[in-house]
């Protein structure tokens, strides 16, 4: 069994922690599984036995409390999965670009949304971005990053270059067009900004900036909330 | 000035942590701020002073760190506001309902959302559900929840005995109609579960239960996103 440390993005493996976020992974991309580790105190058979069946003779799994001490001591977690970090490559289609995005759990939620209205390829601009393995990351995928792929860009002009025919929508709070208002072409790339800051003013030359409306009481929709309603209505049937 | 504790939800003054947060309860709400307490090493000179300006004389405020490890061991905060918890009533019109949140954070974003897209009455159904006051909460909106009323009702149908003429609409996943192809009408009532389980059965008899589409590949988009969403959907002109 592969020896438990804490996550550092230098580390060649990553972690999911969760009976859900480990199912998802056991049955959407299960060469990845190098391992599952139950909790002593792990009671659901039921569960046991579904990833006892699905991992058989290839993957190891064992039962011992360390690892979530070092990987979960908050969480109400019971089933971790160590998973095996491979690089993807997206692929030709719609797609999400995030522009440095600061925080895992927002990434996570993205790719969640992602996968729910089929947006299974996700380009994450520049390496100073958050980190698209850390466990929070996957965590707050629901596993979801087990069936979306997702690639790092050293920076924009390096995501164009091979996407060339792509439509591109920056998101921003001074977009000359309103979403619900804008017919969003196929296949198109929906480009967020960094949480805090958002994106680079330079982006108003990019493509079609959109807005999403909202009242002036609030400075700005929440990333994952403004990206989530992007996928919604960029995804909408338009035959009404 | 009011002695700080770690927060219960029997305390009657909760807190505000971080200046966003401080600011927006001093300009929105200043009539519940108590005090203002900055942490001795917060540096932004503008900031302060802005805040000692609104504060005059009505609004004690003290710099010192003891408080800060008491409220907010991990976070990056320098400035806290305390806060006098009020009931509110909500008023006729449009309504956000959720029924059983279980996050705070979730219910803080959820109410940023609300704002953002002009719905200021949110109604929460029975007392188990997570606390509005709770300092996470207010947190999580940045501060929108000076800006909108709260009320916790005892059930579901003390809510419905008060606003009989409110349309209704429940987001379920299996909701006999589609979000996008529904129109809302006003005065609407969104209503949501709670995050794990959902809406119970009954609410399909209630209404116009809608689900929003998504991918079998996902059980179920995050309950923010799903609020947030609805919001939109709700909110949009329909006069293209």
């Amino acid at each position: 069994m592969i020896k438990v440390t804490s996550y550092k993005s230098s580390n060649l493996h990553t972690y999911g922690l969760g009976a859900t976020v480990t199912m998802e992974y056991l049955l959407k991309d299960r060469d990845a599984v190098c391992g599952v580790i139950l909790h002593p105190a792990f009671r659901s058979e039921e569960t046991i036995e579904k990833i006892r069946n699905i991992c058989g003779d290839g993957i190891p799994v064992s039962t011992e409390e360390k690892p979530f001490n070092i990987l979960s001591k908050k969480d109400n977690c019971y089933v971790i999965c160590v998973i095996e970090k491979k690089e993807t490559h997206i692929l030709d289609g719609n797609h999400m670009v995030l522009v440095r995005p600061s925080n895992c759990g927002n990434l996570g939620t993205i790719a969640r949304s992602c996968l729910g209205f089929g947006v299974k390829d996700i380009a994450i601009v520049d390496r100073t971005s958050a980190d698209p393995f850390d466990p929070r990351t996957i965590r707050a995928s629901m596993g979801a990053l087990a069936s979306v792929r997702v690639e790092v860009f050293e920076d924009f002009e390096a995501y164009t270059k091979r996407f060339p025919s792509n439509n591109l929508y920056p998101f921003m709070l001074d977009g000359s067009s309103s979403l619900q208002k804008t017919s969003i072409a196929k296949p198109f790339s929906l480009i967020m900004g960094n949480e805090a800051t958002g994106l680079d003013p330079s982006f108003k030359d990019i493509g079609k900036p959109v807005r999403i409306d909202h009242s002036s009481e609030i400075d700005s929709l929440n990333i994952t909330i403004a990206a989530s309603i992007g996928l919604y209505e960029a995804c909408r049937e338009h035959a009404e």
